[in-house]
């Protein structure tokens, strides 16, 4: 690969992206252009840009955007369509979000004239597969840089020093190693490392970010209604909501509660296992009533087939094939069956868990005329399993009668 | 079908199977053996030999058994393997037992000469499916006789009338309808129909049987754990059980804590949909903490293998396979991987929920080493991350290339 | 079911077919409705006009429809698009007809104001239920009607009288039993039955309805070029033809050099195993083309999701479920994956098969400056292999360390 | 990686290999064990000795050995018991022998102190990463070598110079580029590259290497039968063969028919399309045999399941992961359905096709008494029908009125 002329780095502000920001002007001569998202992690931007324009980067190459409705709208709701749970837990709160930052990274790549882009992952984890199948995905030759992988900062102290002598300033609590690894976004909280890396030890409460502790969640429970139109969420509680805002209330109620934390070791993509503190307290409600309006709404034959395409899609995306076409072959199917999933959910919320309590919909397929013990007027010829038996029961006979006869 | 001669009758010495019992042997003037199992329904056995007796059963024609162990060992135990869940949430409680009953019917049957069998389930349910096809699946040849399919008993009054004129004795309690209909065993009670019918309303906490209602658990976390070996509990805080005991202990500690309530409505095989409240207070602990030890000690291609055959397998028990080559075939699939499912898994029980916080097994495949944060003194080298991400781009490259082409 | 009074017959103008009629008149006192469709089956429509004219139906309640060009463009060239096979080898060419019919039969009667539409399929085949699937599907409260598996007219020798005292004409021909019982459509002819109810025993030649036998196909091969748009055929050698004009053209070159028969013995929905002989010249040949240019045009992630996908979608047409959330759930997807499946494949025919010997399209995602043996001037960089595998295989090393640790 | 102290080599005998064994003592001045298979190559293994004597091979490091039996055993057999083909069409010649290849490279490593096995794969195919993961599956300390992905040598001339220089006997045809590229063993040839590079260009027919073009295959049609038990061929035409000799016999009779040869263009998992001709004679007749063995032998749920299965299965072993627990897990469903694949299939073959003709078996789930045209006598009632499909139907029913209703 050839030296890259201009960068266009996802910036946090914070101290890691500052020195590969710098580390990218001096080691590349190149052109730095930052890109900062407000994915809802939950920091203020302002401080991004003073620090860019510290750090020697031209106002016009300061790209500081506030991405939570389109986050929600066409990344985070497509994927709660498909009831997405990575190894039958995981809510893929960060795989979800890598996709758009890479997507903004190449658009502004493309606008600026840029012919790399950079990120700050590390060259163990997940995350820079996503950021970079999905930029060779979007343009196939875009260069990726990720220093962590390139340079020789393989130490904090070596960080450090790298810091000081360009200049970078050091916030005080960032000279230690931190005691562990924070990723955070609208959807959810990762914790991971350090002092979570032996997964036979209990998590302290104090990794939580979003949520409380459970013991201290209210003793009372809170029940909220959830309204669905197509198999997207529209309103809490009878009010109308935008995407984020409405992802925004259900962490208010979730984190409240105590909603939504996991404690996980995964496979990551690249061969190792992991460790992980998850917080996705709106989510995790999401998840629930999702699930509880699709009860009603979705017949068994589609439900089904969501099931079992499900562990595939989730896989997916953790592996970073949001820009697949895999996934968008399954994102048709899934979407094609949520156009009636729409009515309403009720949930109880209370110290940990999100319990559905009731569901109605016009659209709704449960037929109590059908399923009653009272009389049924005639709804039902309970005769007909008795033929429906017999055909479902053939080939069983078949074979037994076979193995006898081989006995 | 020609009249049976002898039938070996699913008794639990309840009115309604009485009524069966009776049934039969006027409809048919056939003889009845009948069968009473325990499968940890919590009910004693002894007043079911008494009815029988009363009824006019001879003596060596009333089998009474406990099945718990063979229940929880041969079927409850290899479905756990798999972390089967029907449709997302259920943990097949009803329809893990009914083969098992079918098992001992059939097997009864050709110990007595009979040729036929018979079941108390009605036409609009799974279970007659379930009984039906594992009978047939063992014995191709034997008849069974479903009554509530053919008798014209169709209203209370009508039984009532039937019992009374057969000198049937009724409990008081007995002559109207429940307000809802119930199923148990040591793995779960459902609880259906009647004041549970709409889906909208939440159900009664005195519905409950086995579980106490969330907020009436206690206020202090208690923390449990359970010890795996080959995929299967073999101990609870250190103490080794057998599988019937072990899963009585769980179920215990469950109960306490106001775990496994699951208000669902799910997808009946014969085409509708249907409305439960499901307490599987033990097996949800045991799931939970299957998949905590499963995280440790599963690599990710069987891991990710047995989620994605998870849900047929779980449909296929749903609907009365198990005795299927099928249901086979996923079995042999997931034993295989079970072969150093072995370690323990700490559990914080709390509030309605089993939350993992530890697992450790002397076959962890958790590797500190590589994934650690700190010098991993060279287990990982992040140089091959970027030709493993390169090589895993290349074919989105060629499709962005191709389609930027076509543009 | 309350008896009908108005009913839309699926009408062929044979002779079983027109026993139906006369039973339908006779038996319920209700107006007939005929329909006849040109779904290629190679006969005369005329003749069924007459005849059902002569069994006393109004002309206004004869439908004569020439449904070719629906046929292949709505149903076979969607399913071709998922290169579908049921059990590995069957195209599937009775079983996609069915939805077709059954969705006309519904469409008359709705505009005919009829309650009821009937069928002339037995009741131990599949397309009893492939018909009925449909129409209900399609219409909840239309009835159905199987005269097949009502009435009492169980041998040839009660049809033949049933026909003669209703003055039924009788064709010479028709007074014995046929040899086999043939379908047909534009697709396939499918032969079975009676000469070919032993699995073990050779079909004979006469079978053969519409392709040579492979020994007397020309000794010379020729050579077809298929171009195909967004997955579907749309030219033969460089021709543009409508999509019922070049499945016919197909079948002509298909039929003349032996391809495309193929003797299965498969598995009925309805629980038994049957054995067939089908042809399908031109519907084989579309395929190993649709293949052909798919193997250029497509990503790997696609197709093998895909092919993942296509027993389940090929299990649901053949079951009978092509109206079905499900199915329309994979058409999607399936459809998805085709946008650019689009190019020529070129085809050598002889003596009984269709082999790919090239494929082009601009689409193509062949990239030869990869592949080469030759130096590829960097386009690929072998050193990428090494880190590709060494983070294939961690998993597998992590594994093999813990099952060596524990020996 | 440190310098390898001893390798073994995975040595054909040819110029290629010779130079790896040379440059191998040279760049690494370690000891060399070479390592020679028959896997039904068609090439005397002797020269090799002879060569490797010549290059300074110590006698005892010097591995000749035979393992048709074992290839055809232990790997082709049970393969074939899936009906795998990757992509629809490929039956994976060449991926399931390196599996093998690297098993007993690794074992000879073990039993010679070797630290290092080296093969002759390029970096840009699919081999290297079968030889690997497959080494690192049984040997989790095992380095392994791949010249071409380290070495210089990238262009004929510096082979032919390095040879030279190193007093490598070059044999006259190989100073040039062969016009193609060539591998083989007992279940297949494949050939590819350069003359091939086209995919829009026929293959000339002299790439052919064991099938005769299909024009000069005899005009006459040749019939062989095939005998199964659970799932393996055992005989062919009455005779009891082993393994290889049985996949021998096969290839012949393949090879003079002109059966098996397949032009592909397939994805690569390195992430490239490639274009092979492949010839498996004998294994494109094993292959239709034992579908057909199966079409009267296993029961629809199993049949489909595997054919769900298949896909995933294939995609495992072409991308290397043989040694891996979920190609071992489908293994296991697999085989647990084999039980009862016993009997004896009827082929004739012609020109290019194996066509099955009949199929017989003492385990044979085929009932003529179910399904005959002809009277039953009551094996199956018609009536049973009407229920199977009411109850299939509901849902759908459900669905269509819940739709007009919110029309």
């Amino acid at each position: 690969m050839s030296a890259p002329k201009k960068v266009v780095l996802a910036y946090s502000g914070g101290l890691d992206t500052s020195i590969i920001l710098k580390w990218l002007q001096t080691e590349y001569g190149c052109e730095v252009v930052t890109f900062t998202a407000d994915l809802g992690q939950g920091e203020e931007l302002e401080p991004a840009r003073q620090k860019a324009e510290l750090l020697g980067i031209k106002p016009e190459n300061i790209y500081i955007e506030d991405v939570r409705e389109e986050f929600v709208r066409d990344f985070v709701f497509p994927m709660f369509r498909a009831n997405a749970l990575y190894e039958g837990e995981y809510l893929l709160g960060t795989s979800i979000a890598r996709p758009l930052i890479s997507k903004r990274l190449v658009e502004i790549a493309e606008a600026t004239g840029a012919d790399a882009v950079a990120h700050g992952a590390t060259g163990k984890g997940n995350d820079q597969v996503r950021f970079e199948l999905s930029a060779y995905a979007l343009n196939p030759d875009i260069k990726v840089i990720a220093p962590w992988r390139i340079w020789d900062l393989s130490s904090r102290t070596k960080l450090i020093d790298f810091a000081e002598k360009n200049q970078i300033p050091i916030a005080k609590n960032k000279r230690g190693e931190a005691p562990f690894s924070v990723d955070a976004n609208l959807l959810h909280t990762s914790s991971e490392g350090r002092v979570l890396e032996n997964p036979a030890e209990q998590a302290p409460d104090y990794v939580l970010q979003r949520t409380v502790p459970v013991e201290q969640a209210p003793n009372e429970p809170e029940y909220v209604e959830i309204t669905f139109e197509k198999g997207d969420a529209v309103a809490v509680n009878g009010e109308a909501m935008s995407p984020a805002t409405l992802l925004t209330k259900l962490n208010e109620l979730g984190g409240k509660h105590g909603i939504g934390v996991l404690d996980l070791v995964e496979n990551r993509f690249v061969g190792m296992k992991s460790r992980g503190i998850y917080e996705t307290p709106g989510g995790t409600i999401l998840l629930q009533a999702h699930r509880g309006i699709e009860q009603i709404t979705l017949d068994s034959g589609a439900g089904h087939l969501k099931d079992s395409l499900m562990p595939r899609y989730a896989e997916l995306i953790y592996n970073g094939f949001w820009f697949s076409p895999e996934r968008e072959m399954l994102q048709a199917a899934i979407d094609k069956s949520q156009e009636h999933v729409s009515g309403t959910v009720r949930l109880k919320l209370y110290k940990g868990a999100a319990h559905t309590v009731g569901r109605w919909s016009e659209a709704s397929l449960y037929s109590e005329k059908h399923v009653t013990f009272e009389d049924d007027a005639g709804a039902y010829d309970q005769k007909d399993a008795a033929g429906f038996i017999q055909l479902n029961a053939l080939r069983l006979k078949l074979l037994a009668a076979r193995n006898r006869r081989l006995k």
